[in-house]
């Protein structure tokens, strides 16, 4: 077998001793290519690279930064196949799936030049001089948002291009300006080390200071605690489980300079269906069953919780999802290891008093193969057990009957933070439930109506993060247009000579960008 | 004495037994007024009440927001000299910073209340649907910020206006839409109660919910840690000590749900002085020496650290702020506690080796009277020794006598962080010096050239922050217009029907504002 290596800048090293393969999730065989855990000498050389190169990434110019992260959308693209077949050895997830995956991921890409190269996102303000004002002169003052520094990002499994190597977190801080430490996912090794060389040949190409992005392997916890106590490292970006997000973020509370961890820690997704949605009530639980389903359940925003009305059309939505679910062909998850949590998470939902399983699909004969399955429970039920509204990483929903209004608002009020609500109904419910969207806006960081939750839009306006504990960051998002100023801070500039300011501080706005000069919202 | 009360919303309590007064500074004595710490059930009380105005708060118009905070403007203005006379008594800050100080509140109450009439802040962004996008259907998504729930403020000693009961915080987070619980500092509780009370008049005045605001006293820790504790506050603002503000955090961060923490908690403001700025040694050290000892000492930018060069010039410098500090008049500090810190800062200050007093001023006979003082040591003895780099709080500084370049470049890597940094020079040495701020914009919130770091102007370009351990949150800034951001997060509203999407984000833009659609910045 094939050693791979860290990519520590420009630099590749494979010191370490405690190696790993992946696992092919369909027969639980080790894939071609040696991995070894990065050591301490490899993190703390790819974090002292990436401090040096704070400087030279704060100061490139847009139109380069922004060529840079075109330059890997190409890269990645160029990589054709190969990183897509890859990608299904690893992950079993099938190659439409894949090759979606990577359009979003070099979409994400591209976004983030387009948001770096018209370059209003700094916030840049500048407060003019009144040097006779009275009782005291007021100054020149300016500001705007510089990169804090190196940033570390943790894979995520479950989307190994779009939350991986070349992700969301790894775009938005590169477009912000910062270096990144990339912790690889042990799941997807052989993907990862095809997207890092891509990444590394395109800030050669586009000529990138060396140290502005590494990649480290690691299977044990040790490497990425490494990477969270070095004190070079500023942030850290992360999408996984809330175990590993909330020891990340309480490691570094726990340093001597604390640093803030953007951890994405999945979410139950409530769908809350009103009761003139079911109308159509098969159509309804067909969309909702493929939902649960899709990409074998293993999306951030699957939708763990169904809330239906307890009536004749309610009972209807539950045989049609009961129909469509049992019909269906289950899926082979991301590691055998996921599967093995899949299954008990849900044995110890089964034990819980009053669950009722409803429907279970098919389950393929692969060795991380698993069904999808329904549940049942009541309102009261549910209010009286907070293990029910846990998240079951994989294709299982629990669907919950409630009564009225009251029942609603009551769930509602009860919950937890999420990625996302959902609302189906008509017009009338939805004014009719106005307060339960009152209550919805503090539990989640995405409302919807009468859509599914699944398919994250990479956009300006969204927001994928919530309330904890979806998230150790509630004021930020870890998808769409805003995720790049969670790798920032502000800086004032008092009384600077033209030639010292930042050209977006500059008299004549040489950028041409979107400015607050004295209150007004101005490219002048 | 009188017995003061806790405003719980527009309800008073007096419930507790520990009992205290406000002492004056000049004398050591009583002040009339009797205050209680908070009982446990008061506190709950405060932040029940906040809970149940949090949907209010937000849905309040722009217009009615805004009139509220002008409305606590006129009230404190309308206090007269009382407050001015009640002030001095508690805290011997002399009448006419009192009065600047009035003005700054009021002035930041206004200045919020446009950021809140102006509407933009929200940052509304909307992303139009595209339903015939293949493969699939891009959804109408729409995001704004809005508020993160109760918020509880601890009020600063220093500033027992502008940083107290209606300061920056408090006035950012009612701008925000969050109601406040406010901490009062007990060194000053009959000012505090004379502000809560204007608070709560112009709440009733301009029909805000009952809950909006309420102020409760405390000189146990037990009344803030059960504030913070509560688990409905959603964060919290504090101006102190860093002892004060670091521990709120970690009990922030282990609660059940974490929540930010926005502590400001003192600085040491270094200042350096290039060669070419010691032309007006005696200008230059005259205005040193009124920014140390101006307000006592007692600013969270006074220059506590002044880097001059080992020269003929230097000399000068130092020979006239010697003069100038020793024929000073020292100053009466804010309490009897603080000035018996400022000794104890200052004793261990002078056992460290190499520190050498270069002057001190006369103090005068009050209770909490002190003298400033100015300590000289070297370059290296400086960098060998972190101690010499700690926050004096008070009328003193500690001159470093630098080499050359190479020493300022060191000194200043190895710097924490502080709220601001100050660098004298000529335009040539400022060419000359470049790499000292791109040090420096890693360590301070705010860079100043040829200015005096005391005076913070409230404006929408202030920074008055900087990275930990200045802060514990280096992105925010507690001044200025930024300071609202801390209290809000963003939500994405996907396929919202026009009515009940909020008005900030409806087709047509009632409110004027300027919004990101489609990626265009537009008030379209």
């Amino acid at each position: 077998m094939e050693t791979k290596v860290q990519y520590l800048g420009y630099t590749t090293s494979a010191l370490g001793s405690d190696s790993f393969t992946a696992i092919n999730p369909y027969d639980g065989q080790a894939i071609d290519g040696f991995f070894v855990d990065a050591t301490s000498e490899e993190i703390n050389q790819a974090v002292d690279l990436a401090e040096k190169a704070v400087k030279i990434c704060r100061k490139t110019a847009n139109e380069s930064r922004a060529a840079f992260l075109e330059a890997i959308a190409s890269e990645i693209e160029g990589l054709g196949d190969d990183l897509i077949n890859t990608g299904i050895l690893e992950t079993a997830l099938p190659q439409a799936r894949l090759q979606g995956e990577r359009g979003r991921t070099c979409g994400q890409l591209r976004f983030f030049a387009s948001i770096v190269k018209e370059g209003s996102w700094v916030d840049a303000r500048i407060d003019t001089a009144i040097p006779d004002r009275a009782p005291i002169p007021k100054p020149d003052i300016r500001q705007m948002s510089i990169s804090l520094g190196p940033v570390a990002v943790f894979g995520a499994s479950n989307f190994p291009l779009a939350l991986s190597v070349a992700g969301g977190d790894t775009a938005s801080a590169l477009a912000a300006g910062c270096p990144v430490i990339f912790k690889a996912h042990p799941a997807h090794p052989n993907t990862s080390d095809l997207v890092a060389r891509a990444i590394i040949k395109a800030a050669q190409k586009t000529g990138m200071a060396d140290g502005v992005f590494s990649m480290v392997h690691g299977r044990a916890n040790r490497v990425g605690e490494e990477l969270v106590r070095n004190s070079a490292v500023k942030a850290v970006g992360f999408t996984g489980s809330f175990r590993g997000g909330k020891a990340l973020f309480d490691l570094a509370n726990q340093r001597e300079e604390p640093i803030p961890v953007y951890a994405e820690m999945g979410s139950t997704n409530p769908v809350f269906i009103l009761p003139g949605a079911l109308k159509d009530a098969q159509g309804l639980a067909t969309g909702m069953a493929g939902s649960i389903s899709l990409g074998v359940g293993q999306f951030c925003t699957n939708p763990g919780l169904l809330f239906i009305p307890k009536n004749e059309d309610g009972k209807a939505f539950i045989n049609a999802i009961t129909e469509s679910v049992t019909t269906g062909e289950g899926g082979t998850m991301l590691t055998p290891g996921i599967k093995v949590a899949y299954d008990n998470s849900k044995a110890s939902l089964e034990e819980q008093s009053g669950v009722k399983s409803l429907a279970k699909s098919k389950k393929p004969a692969s060795t991380a193969g698993v069904e999808a399955q329904v549940y049942q429970v009541t309102a009261s039920e549910f209010s009286n057990n907070p293990i029910l509204a846990k998240e079951v990483f994989g294709p299982s929903s629990v669907i919950v009957n409630y009564n009225d209004k009251e029942d609603i608002l009551t769930i509602a009020r009860n919950l937890k933070g999420h990625l996302t609500a959902t609302v189906h109904g008509t017009h009338e419910d939805l004014k009719d439930y106005s307060e339960l969207f009152d209550i919805l806006e503090n539990k989640v960081g995405r409302i919807l109506i009468n859509g599914l939750p699944t398919g994250v839009e990479v956009c300006h306006s969204m927001v994928h993060g919530g309330p904890f504990p979806v998230t150790t960051a509630s004021q930020t998002t870890s998808v769409g247009g805003n995720a790049i100023k969670r790798f920032v801070r502000p800086v004032s500039y008092q009384n600077f000579p033209a030639d010292l300011l930042p050209d977006q501080l500059k008299d004549g706005n040489p950028l041409k960008i979107m400015r607050l000069i004295d209150g007004e919202l101005t490219r002048g």
